[in-house]
């Protein structure tokens, strides 16, 4: 970026209209937007969905190599795939904003023209938001709304003993992406001469740096009229999620590796890296797809969907929550998932 | 506080279990609450109110003179205010923290009780949120939902030419609570040795440490049937807010100096440090009470009640947005409100 304008210029009205003045309305359900007190939403005879989740800088991602518009993307998809999750359909998003004074005016356009396209994308209003001056780095606080059938919501308590286990799409390439990110962070911090080396690399880095909502996997089981008895969505990593649906739903599981969906460059990765695609799909976390559970009768309905892997099955509590590898050994499923507080 | 607690001992669902765990919930349309992907509501033949607030230590609030509880409950307090500006009923909220390892469980159960007292009070439900660590200080993200029956809500922009303009309560006290707040740290900070002098001056300091959200004033204008014709809450300083109203209606305003409300406690406190307390009204900001304005014809239904104070009316644009003094001068409004980026 060549030019820098100091955010005190505009003044806290001014940035949120400049930054917001060219995103559309597409939901009939948004009376009324930003610029009062309130936004106001009218979900007729649906019930709404509410989800937040806050990103912190040094915490949940790196601005040396996550540019901020992919950031600003990001932002709002964790978002709506939680309101996915719910079996439903997002509709708006509040974004609030803490950034410290070396956030340029250009910089904020940039994380917006991220946001900006996220709702474009998935035909999602921007109703609401808030920006302040951080004492240090960037915190992003996103809340998303969306709407549901009465009562057609799916929560995590409520699979059943002998449902299947099902995701969409595959697992542990967002892990192996941040791990390539940060190799060559460290690489570059002890030689700023070396270039990356990102050849080949597309599909890891686009995993972390452009995850998707799985709205394609709700429209589809909508169309083929299955309802998930549980749901989630995979932020944690496989054996973290699963154990919430278990748990949850006070059933135990058996999970297949052989099941467990892996890209080609997902293993190319790994074995670069001398790590197990299996141990990045179950502990590494931030693929955003959907993990759900359903009766047997419908697993014909899935058969064509090659975006949807049958892993294992659910049973009861006291047969515990296990994986049985490759070589048809049987361990307990931990969750070592990517946590917050671990440091 | 005696004990300390590290965060990490329960992990991030734990703490927010933990925290959340003593939480009623009061809504009959809090469908699903905490512990899912996300929250659900049914505000039936209702449309939902949505508002969201970033409090960052260092720009909103220094907790060298903030009890930890008097936060949380301010934090809800903030958004619900917006929510009554609305002319709605708040209903739920989620409560998002980043905060650094300075912080103990202790001191987010205090956090989390203020928050939990604001709830009670205004049967408000807690519904979902997101905790983690930050690099420094403590960052605060609050969404407040509410319902209003169908088209109901008053919009800053909807003022008519002849209104009249009124608000709650008093003004300025919460802007000499701070400057008080503010003299004893500097104080303190010279000289650890000295007491804060804090006798007599319950009021401004409770206006800044324990603001109240006026749903008493939304309800007493329910009973009356009236219906403000354009509404909002007074954060930045009724200079900056008066300023809004007539923006975004095209007109302008004539605002009585004398009319202003003052409590006797905030022109004692002014006094003392030399301030006009007409500035502190008009410039301060944070008493968190509503400006509105209404018809002519509604006049009669608020004289009995001494909370609402008739300051001026609504006229056109061209006669431009102005206020005159006790001495019969007549000066331009300017907005000085607090703005979060003027350093």
């Amino acid at each position: 970026m060549q030019e820098r304008t100091e955010i005190e210029k505009l003044g806290e009205f001014g940035l949120i209209n400049h930054l917001t003045e060219n995103f559309e309305t597409f939901n009939a359900s948004t009376i009324l937007s930003i610029g009062d007190d309130a936004a106001v939403i009218d979900h007729y005879g649906k019930q709404t969905v509410v989800t937040t989740d806050l990103l912190v800088e040094g915490v949940h991602f790196d601005l040396m190599y996550t540019p901020l518009k992919h950031l600003g993307f990001k932002s709002v998809i964790v978002n709506l795939s939680d309101i996915y999750a719910m079996n439903a359909q997002p509709t708006q998003i509040t974004m609030s904003l803490a950034f410290s004074n070396r956030f340029s005016l250009e910089a904020l356009e940039e994380f917006y023209l991220g946001v900006q396209i996220a709702c474009e994308q998935y035909g999602v209003d921007l109703i609401g938001g808030d920006t302040s001056t951080s004492q240090k780095g960037l915190v992003i606080s996103v809340t998303a709304l969306g709407e549901v059938v009465p009562d057609k919501f799916v929560k995590r308590s409520t699979a059943e003993s002998g449902d299947l286990i099902c995701v969409s799409g595959d697992l542990g390439a967002a892990f192996l992406g941040l791990t390539l990110m940060e190799r060559e962070k460290k690489i570059f911090l002890e030689n700023p001469q070396v270039q990356p080396t990102l050849e080949n690399e597309d599909y890891i880095v686009g995993r972390l740096l452009k995850p998707a909502a799985r709205k394609d996997i709700i429209d589809y089981l909508a169309t083929q009229e299955i309802v998930p008895t549980a749901m989630m969505d995979i932020s944690d990593g496989l054996s973290s999620d699963i154990l919430h649906i278990c748990k949850q739903s006070n059933l135990g599981c058996r999970i297949y590796e052989d099941k467990i969906p892996l890209n080609e460059a997902t293993k190319a990765a790994a074995f670069k890296f001398g790590l197990d695609p299996t141990v990045c799909a179950l502990n590494g976390g931030e693929d955003y797809e959907l993990l759900f559970t359903m009766k047997q009768a419908d697993y014909d309905k899935i058969t064509l969907q090659e975006d949807i892997s049958v892993i294992g099955y659910m049973c009861d509590q006291e047969e515990g929550t296990k994986i049985i590898t490759k070589g048809n050994n049987v361990f307990d499923i931990n969750a070592q998932g990517w946590n917050a507080f671990s440091k």
